[in-house]
């Protein structure tokens, strides 16, 4: 497997992994209704990172579209989470940023 | 729910139960060797369907870009399901067509 | 496609649309935080639903036990649901009782 | 996270990327219909494995449950795997075995 492929599973995973805990974590605020948008961006981020695994894997014709799809949903995510000063939010921002930049590579 | 998001469930819904018994009956043939390029977009069809379900029934800001990206694989599946005379692939072709049409729909 | 399982594909449908709209319903009421159970068994219960579509209609030998894990998240996200008073609360309890039936209907 | 989910979350990504790949290509090998049952359990455990990642990052009541199904779709492809000589068969079988393990230990 070429290395900028290994790279974009690993930044997919780990968003997966940063959207759900900050999903989870947003559930738990004092102040839910404020990270509404949050908590519907981290799951949309985090099924589609989930799709972006197998198509990578599986080779599908549709996977540069889809990475490119995949990069605006961790962009917008990112931007939502980065409103927040709640650490999940930050590393999750985080997360999803490196995502989008490795979704990108993949996606052109 | 409005009747166009409603058609467009049961399309998606029709489009993976037609693609999946399409793909298994496929690899039943005796020339399952051309039946690859079929295999392989009927599974990605598939999928993208069940997620189109999802995003269309949680209000994803993205679902109209997805709606788009699933009637193209839709396009993509129907066309080659068409080339073969097997009832499976052209019934597939027939829900895959009836899909793509109902995305689009939803994508404008 | 035999009835039973067509009326399962039906009662996963309307299962994943209601725990979705409950879901979102969920994070727009005054009292989010009460709400936290049922917004995470609405996710758990529409993803489970929708792989159990795919995992029927691809005739998957895992299917049974699918169907059986996809009615004991049916049934506790009933439970969940009864328990609050909103619109969506109650249709999401009536929609998953109804497809835990369906499910196990196919589990056996 | 405990170092646990973070060996079973990278096992569950290297089963996908295996599994995948493995489907990819027994659809290109010579026999392909000896290949059947081994693309069919290709897809399921990879379909499997994905939901696995989304359900343990996310703390869903049902993972202890759904990491013994994923084991035993694991156990299930690692076995049809292992009959065949190509490369991309043995090391998905291999991958599958690793990935039962890490899932097993998720699950007691």
């Amino acid at each position: 497997m070429e290395r900028k492929m290994k790279e974009c599973l690993d930044a997919c995973l780990a968003c997966i992994s940063a959207c759900n805990h900050c999903l989870d974590a947003c559930l738990e605020e004092e102040h839910a209704a404020m990270m509404k948008a949050c908590i519907r961006l981290d799951r949309d981020c985090a099924d589609l990172c989930g799709m972006a695994i197998q198509m990578m894997t599986r080779n599908s014709p549709f996977v540069k579209e889809f990475m490119l799809l995949c990069a605006q949903a961790c962009d917008l995510c990112a931007e939502e989470c980065a409103k927040h000063d709640h650490d999940h939010c930050q590393a999750c921002a985080e997360a999803c940023r490196a995502c989008s930049r490795a979704c990108m590579a993949m996606a052109v």
